[in-house]
């Protein structure tokens, strides 16, 4: 038992933060043996006191203030990007030039042409990258793509999804970076709209057209300008000829964290709800859907977990999602299908896109995907 | 207790026919006192053994093969058209210019220019007109817009809508006068698609602009062409700013009956299935959604049924339907606000004209109403 | 066509009234040819006026004060009970000595003894009988019954049932007969326990033993002792070797007409609510429940009504049910096994004794049944 | 920050040792700052190989095959006791006089006189003792307690409660220690019932009688006679007079963790299933329930985790029970109200003991405690 040991550099000390450092702390007792030991190296973040702090509980042996510290560090061959969007493209690929595999969070980058960047830069270094779009790592969102890819659904007619959260109905709720598009990029199209649309590409296909519109309900916020959008609405058209509605909201009253999506094809339909994370909705026979629990031994992901019916959270996917990463690097092994890699992070972005495209132009516009 | 007594004719006898029928033969007692005595006078029908056998079901006086029939009799107050679309605007026209009140089924014309026609001739000849959206007389339907105009959501920012049906999904299925453009002017868009623009304009308000997309899966059935589409996608602006996807098909597997919606506004949210009518999910907290059972006697038109939690079916909407047009009759009360009248049954195809238009042209395409 | 007429008596004009003509009248179209014309003859009731407007508005052609009146018409075939429990006995008797076809509503009578005594002296008159447990003639509920007798379940282990009201959790709900042990019996156990009982009767198989708990929690209501329980527990055994839990109570906050069961079986499971009395969950693989819309054509009682997915309401049961009585007139046919005739309402009358004896003695209780 | 630091000793290596060592491992960055560093000391099981497996994957410093190494070994102050029934007594009597603080899996023992024997020597030691009734610790519970504390029900009328799974269902599932009384006590009434009765008394409030009934549908299991029920139903009595009916049963196909609840009070009502324990559902108003998502920072245990609407797994309630006990240790708090101390163990087990007897005796048991 030579386990290689897997240094982490990791970028960002807020929620996704601790959400990763508890998926790379669970991995090596979690699945067992681990394809590596993990190292927590070291911690950037820009308030001393703070990623101080986030080193000490989070178990890093060192906290940066420099992001810069983590590239010239020899220890580190994994760079965890979790920062602010704006902070996404250059110190991804300089880790990646420094020979790092990376993981970043979504959205890749703030538009379609600095996703391409990022994704052109790290894949001639060559190193492993995956983009953090977690919730393939679902074990219900894996298994639907399972039974699609086996034909159950037959051939896929329809797609409809909505991400719904409440947080900014409120008219008094703060200003924050993820409201100023020089920072996020968009609003709640590439916050919460690229999860959508990932789900789309992963279990039903590539999006060849969209006629979006996007919508910022409340204008300004403690006297800032909100510079993105509140919500989205998409028709989506697929190469395939399936078609569909896409949305997303941060003005849907009542619903938390409400992503949900039905695939109706020839043969069956599926439908989910993250809020309901370990059941998968299916209707194979011409009769209702059947509520399954994803959680058998033999259910994605679950070999890892308990007994049938005890469920797992939302944090389940980031440790599934970076033992998938760590794979990829011990084994060599590629990201896809069942991980995003950059492509697909700028993938998303080239319909994030468009979809602002439309907004602007009122018409359906196509997606182009450039090669690298 | 001299209560008038109001003559039907009837175009049409299959399982609206029924539905309507019932409906007034309950209307005696359910509602009580009715605001008129139902005679059934005559009903119309194109094969005379069909007709005759349905008069004799539904207790008709007698049967016509000629529906101009109805027309001439004095004895029709209330005509009450059901046939297939292509026979909307002649009929109703007539029975209006012949000083009869009239009822049309959804939609009402093929194309909002011949629904312009209906309403103007009808509008002219000063009767009592009535476009069958009867899924506003389901009392969840219209508590909801009774919640809404009080306020209870607050401003609306959201409004999503899929009407979803499966009996195309089967290649097999048999052609059907409703996949003749010339018969029916449109597939699920008019069908389906109708009710769901009704609703969203009964409870959110105009509709100013759409982007959309028609879908025919299956061009061909029974070696005849299918000239309608199976399903669309939209996206929809209101004149109110609020923003919302709507979509119709009956190529989704699994899926029965079901036309849900979802509504978000600045304090609360709504959410309906009409397979599960009889309840109503409601937000006004910041807490989650409740399903509320509309099934109390204070509850809009449970007054007539049944004592708490006993639920009605859907042959109900018919009952609160043709007892609202008899009311209007007798008392001379407006149709509006809950119910359709004709320019209701019109706006609503100026919008799927839009949307026929808009998947042509690739562009978000104005809606702009005619008045009479 | 020579269709037979019958002449319906009814005692009672409440809502059960209501809703039992509601039934005979609809009969006549709904199912297509029916069994027979139904002539309403006359309806009883204790007060001179009311009994005269229900006449009126249900379409009786008189209203008489005295249920001897009803005995003695023979132009009544018919003998539809819906009094009170206390006149259950008594006017049932005598109309099936007088030669009429009996229903009666549940419970039979207030006792095992008495409902003994009832169906003694009907039996032994020859007259078709039918004790009104009308949930059997919820297509779901028939649909689970035929699943299990085609051993879609396997062997039967657990039948667990609740029906939960909430009108008497507040203190302030007035006095009725329903809380007078002279006239009512019992209370839960005899009004909504026998449903749950007749239920299990009818799906799972005889019970031969209970252990149960009844329960007062306001001992008065506007100075009159209430004299019958507000809720009842018992543990139930089936002579198969089944087990259960049953209940009902009259206190259970926020639900109105909650009755639920589950049954499991070594190669499945059902479970139903009357909420939702459209839809049926059925486990028969290891995997979750489907939620099966019971609104097919193929469904039992379904061809009578609409297309896939429209759903029916509660007052459908006594269209079923009343229907099922004049069949097994016209055509001579057995009640059983998917009516309840007076036998199983004198079954469900012992069961209910000995949760009352349970409840005093503390013992576990065998059921046994007398013969005729 | 001079964090005290606790040595852990663990009997047992199976998947409820991994489940209370991921917690263990992670209080140390979840709650911060944490009440103690944990060191994990050592870990005892019978099999050499599979402790040392186990010690290597936890993380444990050291593996015994002898369980009294872990008594003798001062560096550990915690000792967490998960191995099967029969073991329950002697090593966590054995560790509390050794002066260790205790944690005993349910059941505490196999009888109630054994549960009062370890009750009254751990309490003589003067150590704190948690008896792991680990489902206090889902939010949704806790923050029900907290409801009906604060008086949000009124007066609790009604308890039903049943913990259902199907893994023995299939009569050829193997045999296990389970199985057999000797090793644990009872079959679903201990392992499951006993989860079910704790939830009762921290809910609702003391248990004074009980009917029960036992049952074994597959008396035989690969040769070897199964002596424990498959499962258990019962009528209970709350000290308060509310009534109830509880249940568990390992033969409930289509159920695999579902243990529910429902709580009926006079001014609301409560439902719960543990295969959604992220939702409470609840009915203050007289209007149906309201499915309230348990992940507000606000409600209990959740500003240990996420942004709202991001669910938390069944493997938390560890992290909030031993999370609990530590703070109880470093702190000197009591393991009551909301953690379960050995007497609560020993209730239980009381009243498992009383339906045993009930079973056996067809009598309705009064349930007593004995004090210390």
């Amino acid at each position: 038992m030579t386990r290689p040991t897997i240094g982490v550099g990791m970028l960002g000390y807020g929620f996704m933060g601790r959400a990763h450092t508890n998926a790379l702390r669970k991995i090596g007792y979690i699945s067992w043996p681990p394809p590596a030991d993990i190292r927590l190296v070291a911690i950037a973040g820009r308030t001393e006191s703070h990623v101080l702090g986030a080193a000490e509980r989070f178990g890093f042996q060192r906290a940066v203030t420099d992001w810069h510290e983590l590239i010239d560090d020899p220890e580190i061959q994994l760079f965890d990007n979790l920062g602010p969007n704006s902070l996404h493209a250059e110190p991804t690929v300089a880790a990646a030039r420094a020979g790092k595999h990376v993981v970043c969070e979504k959205p890749l980058a703030r538009t379609a042409q600095e996703a391409h960047e990022v994704w052109q830069a790290v894949a001639a270094a060559g190193v492993k990258h995956l983009c953090a779009f977690n919730y393939r790592f679902v074990p219900a969102v894996r298994l639907a793509r399972q039974m699609i890819e086996a034909g159950e659904l037959g051939e896929i007619h329809h797609f409809r999804s909505s991400y719904l959260q409440d947080w900014l109905v409120d008219p008094a709720a703060p200003a924050t970076w993820r409201l100023d598009v020089n920072q996020a990029g968009s609003g709640a199209l590439g916050d919460l709209g690229a999860h959508v649309i990932d789900q789309a590409r992963y279990l039903v296909g590539e999006i060849r057209a969209v006629s979006g519109r996007l919508k910022t309900f409340v204008p300004e916020r403690d006297g800032t300008p909100v510079t993105v959008d509140d919500a989205f609405e998409a028709v989506i058209e697929f190469s395939t000829g399936a078609v569909g509605t896409i949305e997303a909201s941060r003005f849907a009253a009542g619903r938390k964290n409400a992503l949900t999506w039905e695939i109706n094809g020839s043969r069956g339909s599926l439908a989910f709800d993250l809020e309901r994370l370990n059941e998968l909705q299916i209707s194979t026979g011409r009769q209702g859907f059947t509520r399954r629990l994803v959680t058998e031994a033999t259910d994605p992901y679950l070999s890892l977990w308990w007994p049938d019916g005890h469920i797992i959270g939302w944090e389940h996917t980031f440790v599934h999602e970076l033992h998938h990463i760590l794979q990829a690097i011990v084994y060599d092994q590629p990201i896809r299908p069942h991980g995003a890699d950059f492509e697909d992070g700028y993938r998303a972005a080239e319909v994030c896109d468009a979809i602002i495209r439309s907004n602007a132009s009122g018409r359906r516009e196509p997606v182009s995907y450039r090669t690298l």
